[in-house]
């Protein structure tokens, strides 16, 4: 028998397309995973509900979206588990019992959900649910058994936070029903957005994975560069410099790109020699994903998350009566 | 066709044997609305589980010894429907999607929620799950269509925050999808534990409906009456005085307890007396209800659950299905 292939829960928020950002960080690490893991990616419907219930038709519009792009990059669904967040009952019971177990307190001071409150600007007037989001997140890892989990170094806590959760469910349970998890920590620094600031749907400066080809021209011919590299001959900065963070992230040819920096520093390499390489190093990541995205059938979109969902739930049913017992509630 | 009749939603958290204090303030009127209402009674055994999490045996212990209360006192599992809130998976689903349209602060505001919290002592330490409890009990009222909550005039609070979640569903689904409800306050006032305190199972001074004729004699005797009434002769107080408030909800002759109220004003009359009329008064509430107990069968419990908690959930899942569509979350 070949030895268990360790579990990995990934997922989004249908907030919107996917962009480069998420291809970078996440979904080319998630390709390159899935021959040899057990990977369950979450379509996180119910969380992107807890800041957007006013939103609510586009997190819908999106769900399909999503798993559109997923199959257009390469994520094989028969070697995947795509599943519907909300269409797992088990998650939300998961998350009412794991709410006993974590304190407000505890709550409150999760620097990722502090941070999304200054962001987004709720101080007291907060969501509750956006508030418990660190604990449905533990329920989605926690269902499917998952062992490890790809994150950005801003979401370590959340990991934290989960197995806090699993050492006190198996202490309640007096034997371990709940494995810990450790963070899968990208090594990718995050792309930023074309004008220099966080990639994000609310600022519209990232660049979508169904992006055209003149799409893509236009956006590259906006990116922020070095506003004090007037003239080619001009030294200009590479740090900060949105064109050269993408080379990084994308060009195949990694040493071409580190002589083009130096030149670039040095003084002698044009802004729009430079965002012509890129553009043309954009398209060919962009233009299979494009084309294949394409030809799939929408239709098929339905039928791939039933079956993902249903197997999530297999396990989230097994999870959910460990951790049932451990609070001593009878099977249903 | 007849009316339909009104629907009521109350219930217990079965962290202990229900007592007098119960049968006063609500016990007894579920029984004389149960033949002209549409009544679910809820063991709240996952509420219950929002402060006791490390007691959980004992909750799911109790789940059967309140139902087997229920029978005794002469709730009719045909006539109301009883279910158990931990098999209704669809509440955990409600209260999850509700969390979303009401803010940590209003939760904090909750007066029930902020007494229970000094009361308990765990001032930023408190469970989430248990600041989240209003909206669980939303959930309950709401699954089932309830209109009317019989509540002490303490639990108002959760009638207004039920609403406002009705008011935001019914907004974000543009149509009513949910009835928003009204309070039955009990017309007795709260009774209180042999000693003066608060009736509570934690100070073990209430006088539960399983009391043998020995147990009634010995509560009665131990009662707080009034400390300056020492002889038979001395003028005595009434209120506070907890033999009288007993006297006041049990006795069938409400007269007789007038006069002797004024006689024991004046003095003349001596405790030793009036406790002998209340042991005989309690007795005969409580020795019908502990022979109906007697003679139940402990396995019947486990069906009438199943049959109480599968209705239950044929309505929750029609509301929960409006939920939904209200979020845009497509039918699972």
């Amino acid at each position: 028998m070949p030895p268990a292939r360790e579990v990995i829960l990934t997922g989004d928020r249908p907030t919107g397309p996917l962009h480069l950002g998420h291809y970078a960080g996440s979904l080319r690490s998630r390709i390159a995973l899935q021959a040899t893991h057990d990977q369950t990616i979450l379509v996180a419907d119910l969380q992107a509900l807890t800041d957007n219930s006013g939103r609510a038709a586009d997190v819908h519009r999106n769900v399909t979206e999503i798993v559109l792009d997923y199959l257009a990059v390469g994520l094989d669904p028969e070697l995947n588990t795509i599943a519907l967040q909300s269409a797992m009952p088990e998650l939300s019971e998961l998350t009412m019992l794991y709410l006993n177990v974590v304190t407000l307190a505890r709550l409150e001071r999760n620097p990722t959900v502090r941070a999304e409150i200054t962001a987004r600007g709720f101080e007291r007037d907060i969501p509750a649910g956006f508030l418990c989001y660190p604990v449905s997140q533990a329920a989605d890892i926690t269902a499917v058994r998952a062992t490890l989990v790809p994150v950005g170094d801003d979401q370590l806590p959340m990991i934290e936070q989960t197995n806090a959760i699993v050492r006190r469910l198996n202490a309640l349970a007096s034997r371990s029903i709940l494995p810990e998890c450790r963070p899968l920590l990208s090594p990718v620094p995050r792309l930023p957005g074309v004008d220099g600031r966080k990639a994000s749907k609310s600022f519209g400066n990232a660049i979508p994975l169904s992006a055209s080809a003149d799409d893509i021209r236009a956006a590259v011919r906006e990116m922020y560069t070095d506003p004090l590299h007037v003239r080619v001959t001009d030294p200009g900065h590479v740090e900060g410099n949105v064109v050269f963070a993408y080379l990084r992230a994308f060009d195949p040819d990694q040493a071409a790109v580190a002589e083009l920096e130096a030149l670039y520093r040095r003084g002698g390499l044009g802004d729009v020699t430079l965002k012509n390489r890129l553009a043309d190093v954009l398209e060919s990541v962009i233009a299979p994903i494009r084309e294949r995205r394409a030809r799939l059938d929408r239709d098929a979109v339905a039928p791939i998350l039933r079956r993902g969902t249903e197997r999530a739930r297999g396990r989230a049913q097994s999870v959910l009566a460990d951790v049932r017992a451990a609070f001593s509630l009878a099977p249903v």
